[in-house]
């Protein structure tokens, strides 16, 4: 791991975060339990598997000094009339907070807590959403045509939790109504949380 | 203090960051041991006393998963030969890492560890530089003309310490020549700290 400072492209010539570790890609067929429209979902599966959001990250070591960082890129899609959206997680430290900030695009970052509330901040360019302690979060793209692009940054020892937001989903989904999008209670959420 | 997520404009139609809890405007006059120049420095404060830098910020509590943020702005100009720059600082908990992601104009990030170390990163648009842990840092505006904009992340347990770099200085200076910036030792350097 470098400990020198370094300057990064963010968005280089091929619309990537330079100085990256990783680049993960999710394919349509790795968000089976997350959309509502399984007759959609299955429907587009079959004629292919697109890609549905790619994360380059900056890996630093897993310590609260470290900033580790990245570039998130959402793709233009639907599945029946939910938007495409990333997985969504906790952080496993909960009083850890993340940045999200908008280079490109439209979309939603979508938060709730262990409480039950839920918050829904429009992510455009200029745009920063402070995504407190204690709150999952998801990204989803609302524009028909352009990607949805935004620098993240937490903590080093936040850690990921996956499994939370995968037993219980969102409280609640983002559809296109009428041209345009709209907020609605989703299906997938379990008001209690299955062990 | 506000424990629910929000979303902020950068560069807000007043050019500035929406949700701020403070902002700093530091003058000439609050420079005054920073610049190399003193004749200059003291012609430049009798002609008036322009304001260098300022700083917008979101403050957090002061704890580890926290994120304090903000936006930095340096002014273009010059105190003799020597750009327009912030005073620099180290984090108390040196632990401690920062980003800073330029949005507007160019500059260096000057930074300098405590073994004597020493790197410059250039600072525009889309350039995002890692200060890692244990490096001070100044921003310096290297353009004739345009103000340098940068968003900053780090970790709210890091505190700053100003009065280190304020007793031995930094390394170098960046200094314009014939037309364009050029990294100088400095003469404000102390090799070894006063106590």
């Amino acid at each position: 791991m470098n400990m020198q400072p370094f300057g990064a492209e963010i968005l280089d010539s091929e619309n990537r975060l330079s100085h990256f570790n990783t680049h993960v890609r999710r394919p349509l067929s790795s968000l089976r339990d997350h959309f509502a429209d399984q007759t959609a979902f299955s429907r587009m599966l079959q004629a292919g598997d697109p890609i549905v959001y790619e994360v380059y990250e900056v890996h630093r070591p897993a310590t609260a000094g470290e900033l580790p960082h990245g570039l998130s890129i959402v793709h233009p899609g639907r599945v029946g009339d939910e938007y495409f959206m990333t997985k969504g997680h906790f952080h496993t430290v909960r009083g850890t907070a993340e940045i999200y900030y908008c280079l490109k695009g439209h979309g939603l970052l979508l938060m709730q807590n262990e409480a039950g509330e839920w918050v829904a901040e429009e992510l455009r360019p200029r745009r920063l959403v402070y995504v407190a302690p204690g709150w999952a979060h998801r990204s989803i793209n609302v524009s028909e045509t352009e990607d949805l692009v935004t620098l993240f940054v937490y903590p080093g020892h936040a850690g990921h939790d996956y499994s939370s937001i995968e037993r219980r989903g969102f409280l609640k989904s983002i559809q296109r109504d009428d041209g345009t999008f709209r907020v609605v209670d989703s299906p997938k959420w379990c008001a209690v949380a299955e062990k």
